[in-house]
């Protein structure tokens, strides 16, 4: 397995780099990017894995997360992968929106066709990426958070819950929590998955919860401002979820506040600090 | 005058706000960015200005400059103006290059066809653009700071240096020091000023001081990983004009940082902070 380094840049420390290699998951080149604070010969760092929304790539919270001072004070890897496979050959929404296909694989491994060969985010996350983040950069696998963002909060949230002795802690900002239950998540659920609802549990958190699965600790930001709230984003079905489970979570609605980036940055520093305490 | 509101977003307590105005000195629509951090009913804030380097607009350091925390906490309001006029009908560089023209407008008044008519960046940072801030902002106009970046950081040192009454302190990431003396600036300069060298000076940090010009404190920051460092910033420039004219100055060499937002974000909220200070 090659890791290409497309960029490194030195920042508060550390490096950001740009990787690219082949996914056997996804049958393509798969570029993302890590934050590697300063740290001493030979010793481990926690990792906090960063998952992006619609339309992103690993680039988006590269350049407007602000999560690197924090990450340098907390000596934790930041990794940012992409949210689709990309390139010649793989199939796009056949409407040719921004809510499937290239930008939105919503981290599932796809069932259908011509989805099923390519859009395989749930295991590249999940299975491939570790791989090659233990053997190339210096991470204690033992000390690992995951957060994401709009889609990418429902893929934190659905990681976390599959594979909480994997994930000591979960967050988000503005998460998809209930995909199962939304425009967005339906059109995509039904697109990778097909039409029937029982194969869309495991990628809903809402629905992951009410079949017992549980993590050590969620977190999760919402703006109140945010335009996607009461029809995409619906933070209250996650909260009665983790009412009704007995799940540990602080879910905030914060006033004023968007889904864009200038959110995300707001409260960026607070959940690395989050994650790094219960890494510690 | 009218000012027109591109978009706000909430971000750190405050609102980032991009705006638009028909500006008088170009004879074209100038787009900005405007951070106001939270504050009291009636209260005034000091000002930093940020001027961008080459290719940028409003909107670089406004994603990449992590500006927004330290100024929510510092109590400061942050402006980017764009580099240049833009439009129908702006001349741009003859050879079509990203060193002359639109997005490189250095900070000078044009007194050569065909750009003496829209690039005239010194009078619309230095009389226009303050008239607006002070009518449409809670501006503290007697507690003003100005920084920026390659180009920009050319434009802070020229303005502060002219406009010492007005400017408690400049700082700069990796400025051009001496354009008189290297290749981008004896292009721009020769481009928008004319052959005689004569006509230059006043658009030089080094020449201005030599000529007697002096600021209240002087503060850069320059990558010695920067690719642009030996031709066209070369600091050690600057450090000899400072300690020849008894300017007070603090010239630190950054091991390691390249010429990026990488690298001024890193230093971003020191710069902020280092101003507040002296604003008080």
């Amino acid at each position: 397995m090659t890791l290409e380094t497309l960029s490194t840049n030195k920042a508060f420390g550390g490096v950001q780099g740009v990787y690219r290699h082949d996914s056997r998951e996804t049958g393509t080149a798969m570029t993302f990017a890590v934050f590697i604070p300063d740290h001493a010969p030979g010793e481990k760092l926690a990792v906090l894995w960063y998952l992006s929304g619609l339309t992103c790539t690993h680039a988006n919270v590269m350049e407007k997360g602000e999560y690197r001072a924090a990450c340098a004070a907390a000596k934790m890897i930041f990794v940012a992968p992409d949210t689709s496979p990309r390139g010649e050959g793989v199939p796009d929404d056949p409407e040719g929106k921004y809510d499937f296909g290239l930008g939105a694989g919503f981290y599932v491994d796809a069932t259908q066709a011509p989805f099923a060969k390519n859009y395989r985010m749930r295991s590249y996350i999940e299975r491939e990426l570790p791989v090659v983040m233990a053997a190339n950069f210096p991470v204690d696998m033992r000390r690992q958070g995951i957060m994401g963002h709009s889609m990418g909060g429902h893929g934190a949230l659905t990681i976390g819950l599959r594979n909480p002795d994997t994930f000591r802690s979960v967050s988000a900002f503005a998460p998809i929590v209930a995909p199962g239950q939304v425009p967005w998540g339906e059109k995509a659920l039904a697109g990778y998955l097909g039409a029937d609802r029982a194969a869309w549990a495991g990628y809903d958190a809402v629905a992951l919860m009410e079949g017992g699965a549980r993590v050590a600790d969620i977190l999760v930001d919402q703006g109140d401002a945010d335009q996607f709230l009461d029809e995409q984003l619906r933070p209250s079905l996650l909260e009665r979820a983790c009412n009704a489970a007995g799940q540990k979570a602080t879910i905030r609605l914060q006033p004023g506040y968007d889904h864009s980036y200038y959110f995300i940055s707001t409260f960026m520093a607070e959940h690395v600090r989050w994650h790094a305490e219960r890494m510690r």
